[in-house]
């Protein structure tokens, strides 16, 4: 049956069997079969019999995989020859002509285009769950004042609403991202053959329709040996776990108690094994932990590819289970996200405490003087003076005394204590993307839009 | 000047200051202040005098630092310091009316996003330039014989233009993934502010028409905290860098004496210090030797933002080494790419007499026995035998017997002998996007068009 | 029972769950839990009774585990509790008493660093193996003369023999690094207790002794946070990885036609679905590819560190995947790098043929002259200027004729000729560590004793 | 003066040269150098005369070198080229000879070993420093109470002077890193010629004692492509940087208004271009946000070795920037965390405060229960109960009566309010390495000591 005289080594064999990731490739590879074989009969290599024969053969085999069924065998390579060897059990010989103008190098290019096409659309599905989740929560909070941070000190005083928000955008530009991935991997390489093409002239466009694919490889040696669309997965996944880390690390500090700014719901957080009085907020912990792995897995798929002479190489093997991880990781982070934010509850007096201090006012009266004349770096300086003064003296800026301003500039008057009231820091951010009332309803406006524009964007690649 | 009592420690100093690098963002500062101090104007901050007076001041620092005129100080930290101290010494304590409405943190992001801009379309223009001369070198190859290789086993024949195209396309897909960080970074953040927008409700739109941004960001704390247009660079660069490493790796192996396949001009080449017969191909060692480092470029500045809570943190400076080192890796390998591929000549010999190994015709074979009715599984089984005997005994294909052929199937008559004559393999793959001439004809047609749009493209942007 | 009112959340329960991947923790916890019964018997907490009766359920759990008999339930968020849920059943609620004085943070972090130690060894020991099996192989090619190269360009020759022993090397380096490791992961953390330590005095260098570690933590806080082991684990595994891809490169470079240095055993190759001549050396491709996916690892589990505040975090049950996923990997290559190197054929033709290219003889000409008292650089010029007349007239170096060589310096004579045939270069070589036949014989000699030293190092830990 | 025709193209120049970056290594090369040629003197290919203007001609490059006044040209394509020109220029053509017995590959290579060294030295020097600031600093709080977290929620009380010698102990084992890396780069290449040894019979070990090397490598084709030791300094350097990470985010976190338990020193802080009152932790943020850099640069040398055939590869030039910046990273980093820890102060009110957290307590109660017969998953769960209680009544532990008590369990009697008074909590655990005095006095000594090795270590290797 082979050139080879040996069977392999079963040390090699561990090495190179896939069978334990690929047979996560089945329902595609029975798709694609199935549509090849359609093909075939155009090129006259299968009858009209024969293809009924082996359209129903292979539907019975991806019935089996799906419901598991399906008895793998120790000799089990790969998943195209478990399925070629119980297609070849239902349907006798005939099964060996599927492999006509194929080869098992384009036929798992075109697998994996799938897993990514589908995946693709599966994170912007989850995506718009998580947006939809986050816009609601900005919405209940729009004017629930907090201290806005840089540097995780106390700036400048925002709403919740807005700050949530900023998450939402994030997300936003990871549905552009992921929607990069579906469209790079919208190529079909079948028909690529082992690297040269095939000696069948199958119509490629029309099993690319078949398939659901919007284009064809126009190089069938880039055919066999480009994973691209593998990487433009990862990346857009590898962004989108870095927010996912940024908003997890967030709720994090925000569950402490030194914080006390929210509460994750109990059916998103654990107990402890030792300390009876623990509520931890592990899936905050674990959005924001799983992003180097995801990270990762781009770098190792980059790695892989690393001058690695064309066509294809086995060290191509190994971009399936960096895929099927990242796919796994990023939607059960994804799903839990949505989960965890529809629980999540925060404390109004908290926040607002905190964002009453009074040093945030600091710019404030900076740009007063700016608007009494005063060049703005100079004005930052009497402040900073001010600032130092209060805080060398143990006093709030507020119990400075009019001499004190005097000293430090003739254009401090009562508006500098009008101006230590907060009320007016949030609204006076009047700007477009500012925090004011005024600048959040135009951003409400435009995020409702987009999310629009996230769920017309699905409901057009499903229908 | 400040609330401040001490100076920087030295230590601090030497971990803090960013001068050694960020003075790259210098133009981009300058034009971006600039466009901010006509902005101040609109908003009766500035005079029209004083706008004169800003903008000449702001257009003679640019010209000593393009000139490498300007002075730094010990006590400049950041090239924003520097450039607003520069404007001081000329156009006195007006200068500090620049920084109104304006905080460092959209300062920087604005000019980060610039560097993306700029050096995303420089990215896809050297692409340009590369694909081109691919497209010219496989033009001029179209019809030279070569192995195809898979597991860098001689596989099938190929046409070298066919070959050389593979990376075209690859460039190809560079160019959408530069196209992706050049729109992502076409979001302006000006006029985020600190993190909650400014106290001034300038017109952010025409600040960003008149900085050629196509957006503006929709929320402040998305705006002073986010990076994604520097990862949307970083990972295109990855990607390209690692299409590079491959080209890179195939010519140093087709420069050895086994392959022996082509040869880098000299002026691409280095001896070396002890050897005087050695002339090695550096330029394609280095074109592969990049890759790692663009890849953990990507890796770092994603590591750098994990877990980070909103807005700016001081870590984000930690994002510019990382992109100015991808941006000149990147555009010194593009360029060497082309000049490198301008001075290479192949062998022509070498390479047909590797594509007319015998071997290379078992597929063909193969194809024959199923357009004769034997199912490929079953065609792959007797081909595979043939090979073995032939291996065993010692000959090659041509020099097994017919009586021998006989033994495996009745099917091989001189047909058999016909198709191991070479002439015949390469024209057999008439598929789309396969090696044969016709199909090759077509795919340069497709080539040249792709070209033509990137070329558009560049000079759309530069108009 | 416990401080919640809800049930986790099923989205919540997915990202959480740790039992897919911690029940490998099994056996060590298992033998954790016994010894920690122990020493509850010391601090009075169980009686004699007790401690038998729970010693007993644990090795029931033990051996239901090993036999795969043990039942999960859809409830076991861990092996931890699945093992105390299993021991209840078993042995009631003194169950309940094991975890006296105890936390799952100190007791996993004692698991990992049990597995740590075992794999460290199980590394050693495969390393030997594989050790092993190149010094033999080298010893059968020692006289074997092939081409050394720098830049894949034909440099100087060297024995074959020399070369596989400069993987030998390489890989006792490795053995060091797994021996830190092991040392790194010899510090027992139990004891710590969920961060401070706990309220029972127990002996725990008893414990230690107990269970093969050779120190304890000295610090609870840092025992319940520190994964270094894990990381110096991966460190080690990622250069070993690197090493075995260079390994996995060569052999692939060697194995193609071109080269055809060598030829994997079939048991050891794969060949291909539409191409029945090929024979590809998978084997050896898998060995290079898994490199990326080990360093990705030790990247991983960095970066999921990054920043965490102490003590522990759930973010660190990102440890696990990438440390068992290195271990399997890890210890599947080198068994699979033995097996194949044990069935490698050497091709003594092709490599004496491609080692006796004149030019690899330029160097000795030049040292030639150096002996005559040319300046070192000055003789490379000369000698350089040789290679280019014969390049440019096409013809080989000792087809010079004495009149061109006197044009390049008057000391060229007949030892020029005599220098051009290959003998001698190989064996001129006799510096400590160069590839001479007298060098060689040391290096032999040396390299035994190596092995015999990891040799008894693995003897040592085993006994 | 070779065999190439062709001046090297600009852009192939601009990509190949390394001068900007491998100047670094000049007066290692130096130091190298007159070590060569005094093993030259005894090969007789230099005479005593020869080697002294050889010597003093070195030493004249080295000063130039140092104090700046080297002038480097255009066509200076590394740092070794530079010295052999600059030598030429002073010493005549004698200076051709220097490169006898030498080649590029070794003499980069042992240069490159001297850089990891010296470094790994310095690293070393650096950690005692920062050990030393840590133990005092520990000293001067070791009885300040504050809260211990898991999970960033408050867990049990620890001492202050507890939690910090926790990154001691970290800091430590990065000592048995660096460690590790200096032994590793103590094997000196120099010898090994371009791969296969030289023809002349050097003393190496005599040369390696010269230079300060433990050993000589024993196979020139490793000696030649190894780079191992810049691998294990990277990996050390990783590790560190994590650690350090951990510690400026935890100073990050208290220097925050809701932590409040730390202030660093205003000579380690910055202010904002726009926000007068701001204080923040750049240089802690700096900590945290240098370690994905250092773990970058290890990821970028592994993924250089990728694959890479023996021996060297002009890729390996690219091992010295990622050293160079890891060197300057830790040191820089190292070197400041010192300064900022020397500044510190901490807030004893606000850690009293955290810490007193009544429910601090529970795992208290729950093993006093233990200790009173209550298996203690029992006595957690009876504990978990109360909380839930005190909870949804919304009253502090202390505050449930002793009716509510024996609602739940009758072994809870006065004990109960007792042990809610938290003098006690922090020591009782007396265990080694707990938070109590007792137990913390031996961990002081056990720290001073290592301190004691860590700098015997240092001095050691500088006398």
């Amino acid at each position: 049956m082979s050139r080879f005289h040996e069977e392999p080594d079963p040390r090699f064999w561990r090495l190179n069997r896939s069978i334990e990731f690929d047979w996560r490739l089945a329902p595609y590879d029975i798709d694609q079969s199935r549509a090849h074989a359609r093909a075939l009969l155009e090129m006259k290599v299968l009858t009209k019999g024969e293809l009924a024969t082996l359209d129903s053969g292979l539907e019975q085999v991806g019935g089996e995989l799906e419901r598991g069924e399906f008895e793998f065998e120790a000799s089990d390579e790969d998943i195209h020859m478990a399925i070629e060897r119980r297609l070849a059990e239902i349907a006798g010989p005939l099964a060996g002509k599927l492999h006509t103008g194929r080869s098992r190098n384009d036929q798992v290019a075109t697998d994996v285009a799938m897993v990514v096409q589908s995946h693709s659309l599966r994170a912007i599905e989850l995506l718009r769950g998580v947006m939809e989740e986050l816009l609601g929560l900005a919405d209940r909070h729009r004017d629930w004042a907090m201290p806005g941070y840089t540097h995780l000190q106390r700036a400048q005083p925002v709403y919740l609403g807005h700050h949530l928000l900023a998450y939402f955008w994030m997300l936003g530009r990871d549905v552009l991202r992921f929607q990069f991935a579906l469209d790079s991997a919208g190529v079909m390489p079948l028909g690529s053959g082992a690297l040269a093409g095939v000696n069948w002239e199958i119509d490629r466009r029309a099993v690319a329709d078949d398939l659901g694919f919007e284009h064809v490889t126009a190089n069938s040696i880039d055919g066999a040996s480009n994973r691209d669309f593998v990487l433009d997965y990862l990346s857009a996944a590898s962004i989108c776990a870095m927010h996912l880390s940024r908003l997890g690390g967030e709720l994090v500090l925000w569950s402490s108690s030194e914080f006390g700014f929210c509460e994750l719901g109990e059916d998103f957080c654990s107990g402890s094994s030792i300390m009876p009085q623990k509520k931890n907020p592990d899936s905050a912990e674990l959005l924001r932990a799983k992003a180097p792995r995801v990270a990762s897995s781009f770098g190792a798929v980059l790695g892989v590819l690393h001058g690695l002479p064309l066509t294809y190489g086995k060290d191509m093997q190994e971009d399936k289970e960096p895929l099927f991880d990242t796919v796994d990781t990023i939607e059960t982070t994804l799903d839990a996200t949505q989960g965890m934010l529809a629980g999540i509850s925060f404390d109004r007096e908290r926040l607002e405490a905190a964002s009453g201090d009074e040093m945030l006012a600091a710019t404030e009266i900076a740009d007063m003087l700016v608007r009494r004349g005063v060049p703005f770096r100079e004005a930052h300086g009497i402040v900073g003076e001010l600032v130092r003064d209060a805080l060398d003296s143990d006093r709030s800026l507020s119990q400075l005394t009019p001499e004190d301003l005097a000293r430090h500039s003739e254009l401090l008057d009562e508006t500098y204590y009008e101006l230590l009231r907060r009320e007016s820091w949030l609204e006076s951010k009047r700007i477009e993307g500012g925090t004011s009332s005024e600048s959040l309803k135009r951003q409400f406006r435009l995020a409702r839009k987009t999310l629009e524009a996230v769920r017309a964007r699905v409901l057009d690649e499903r229908s």
